[in-house]
């Protein structure tokens, strides 16, 4: 006998997506090391943290050596300041009217992707393929029944609820998507949260991608009336303010959200309380740098450079007539590859003819076999370099 | 219908212990505008960072907003060097010698000790009376039956493995303990390592108070032989180097612990691989610091700083015949109430007669009544005041 250990780590699927991708490339760069590769591959950032951040943060440093301006622990929800700039950041940015109590400041939304289904019971997570592997990761680790709906060609990768029946759901929805770039416009999303409300579902939604939107798509779910009864809302500095090392997310869970007479919010406010000890104080200057007038506008400079190289990859498909979403309001460009290749094989292709790395798309869900994942995240340069040679392949 | 929610919350006892605290403080003050409290109440650090950590912290800012310096996505185990740091740690200063592989860095000891029982069944949890009340709560949040051992006066709060029937059990100790300042010497620590090999048990050992230990107690439980193959142990800077608003901690679960073929080392690898993104680069760099052998010393110069209050504290209760625990090796001193009183009676008897807010044992657990924690914390001056003030009512 022994101490019983989580079945359901046994259900995990282990993805080797980027350690199979490290591989093949450390094995192409062993057997040609005169190549330059170009990695268009990474979903990271790569622009330094812009100046109005880094200045709050050496302040903050400095507050935290001194007596009289020592800060302990920090509230479980985060600062009133940087709470208060979140809302008024969903004011000014995102015309969705949030109050103070809504707002629940966190470590990354990854961390609070998968920790939200805590406080729900065993309903059926419905998942759209391809996504990002941690909603359906974090959903098998907690035990859940996760259904998928199909995003592929058809429906431009963005699906809609029509013909699932049943309900009570948890949804997740992720616009602009990570990885295909697709971006629900607001009648799409008026759909969602109608078939949410319909169905007694709660819709799991990741704005993560917010910043990159660039015509009058919805940057938050709360844009849609209803929402608020419906729909939590997850969202990030990692992509927006280049804090992918830096960690500061935030998840709103509206006062208005009850399931009978029971409050989502005071449910997550009593999880945040009992499991969690709230973000550095440090890092909650940075953020509520990030989100003030001045500091928004040096990060979107950021968020500009990354659109310009995704301009240019979108822009060479479109002349060659490839099937592509995103590129435009999101840093990732899908692309279908030729006619014949998997997505590995294509992956193959690439490394060896015009040494570029990439994601298959088949790494994030079986839709996403004969596709592929580019990123913006590179230098202007290297972009530049790397359309005349995907130009090639084309 | 509806979605289902998390039932276990429902089990949960709201703990009003800090906020009938502040109700009480406050309704008293506005009465006596003119009385001067002092509050011995607190657990949480009221020294600044040291000099050491705040130049590492302000260094490490610098570089996030440089081109070449700037780190996007860190390890979601921590960064090397900051792992390292923390084996060396364990190697000069706890007798315990540990692997890179062992340590899992993470954003405090209150997520890591809710967080960890992810990755075990349903077993049956061993959790001390009186206790820091995280372990009680976040394992009933996760819907497990939960045992109290009994910690009190006759086993100087220190209980043993004497008499426990069974096995499987997953053990939380906390030592110095939170909040009777209890240490476990050797001797005793074997006992528990012993019953849980014997037992196929985990010991989930919390030594957040570690750098308060002056004899030769164990800081670490893999001073112990055999504890890497039965024991998880969480520490954090919160109290060694007045991380509270810092936030930085670690898990170390060694890649001897296994249960059947299974390594837990890899499933903690995995949980906090899908449900963690990791420490602010920042934050780590702080970490680093604090660890270093000058930045230790400085740390160390606090902790001094906090236990001469604390011994203020307890030579007074030691002149005047009263039982405590702690006030050695510990910043908390646990003792007992006159006669007659409850926690909560003689609550209202130091704020009405001395002006000193406490808090009351019961708040800790059923054997917590009858006793009251004082904590180290406060200035100098303050502690002086307040055993002054004390000595009127004993």
């Amino acid at each position: 006998m022994s101490v019983k250990l989580h079945d359901n780590y046994d259900n995990l699927v282990k993805n080797y997506l980027f350690s199979e991708i490290a591989k093949r490339v450390k094995a192409y760069t062993e057997a040609n090391p005169e190549k330059k590769i170009i990695r268009l591959g990474i979903g990271d950032v790569t622009q330094p943290l812009c100046k109005t951040v880094t200045d709050a943060m050496a302040k903050a440093v400095e507050e935290m050596g001194v007596q009289d301006t020592f800060r302990g622990y920090p509230p479980e929800w985060g600062y009133d300041f940087l709470r208060n700039a979140i809302v008024e950041h969903y004011a000014k940015r995102c015309r969705a009217s949030l109050k103070m109590d809504d707002v629940f400041v966190s470590d990354g939304a990854k961390s609070d992707c998968g920790n939200i289904v805590e406080i729900f019971g065993d309903n059926e997570i419905i998942i759209p393929d391809p996504v990002y592997p941690v909603y359906l990761d974090s959903n098998i680790m907690q035990g859940r029944r996760v259904t998928f709906i199909q995003a592929n060609e058809s429906n431009l990768f963005l699906p809609s609820p029509d013909g699932i029946e049943g309900g009570n759901y948890i949804i997740y929805i992720c616009s602009p998507n990570n990885p295909t770039g697709a971006v629900y416009n607001k009648e799409q999303l008026t759909k969602w949260v109608e078939f949410a409300r319909k169905t007694s579902s709660i819709i799991i939604f990741d704005s993560a991608y917010e910043a990159y939107i660039s015509s009058d798509e919805p940057k938050s779910i709360y844009e849609i009336d209803g929402a608020k009864e419906c729909a939590i809302e997850i969202c990030s500095l990692s992509k927006s303010a280049g804090f992918t090392g830096t960690r500061c997310s935030w998840t709103i869970v509206p006062t208005e959200l009850m399931v009978g007479d029971k409050s989502l919010n005071a449910m997550w406010a009593r999880r945040q309380a009992t499991k969690f000890n709230g973000v550095p104080y440090i890092i909650q200057r940075g953020a509520e740098a990030a989100l003030s007038d001045e500091g928004r506008k040096e990060c979107m400079a950021q968020v500009e450079y990354y659109m310009r190289n995704a301009k240019l990859i979108a822009d060479m498909f479109k002349e060659k007539g490839v099937f592509f979403t995103g590129g435009v309001s999101s840093p990732y460009i899908w692309f279908k590859v030729p006619e014949g290749y998997t997505s590995w094989e294509f992956f193959d292709k690439l490394l060896n003819e015009v040494q570029i790395v990439g994601t298959p798309g088949s790494g994030f869900g079986k839709n996403g076999e004969g596709f592929f994942r580019l990123t913006a995240f590179g230098s202007y340069e290297n972009t530049l370099e790397a359309v005349e040679r995907l130009k090639k392949v084309f």
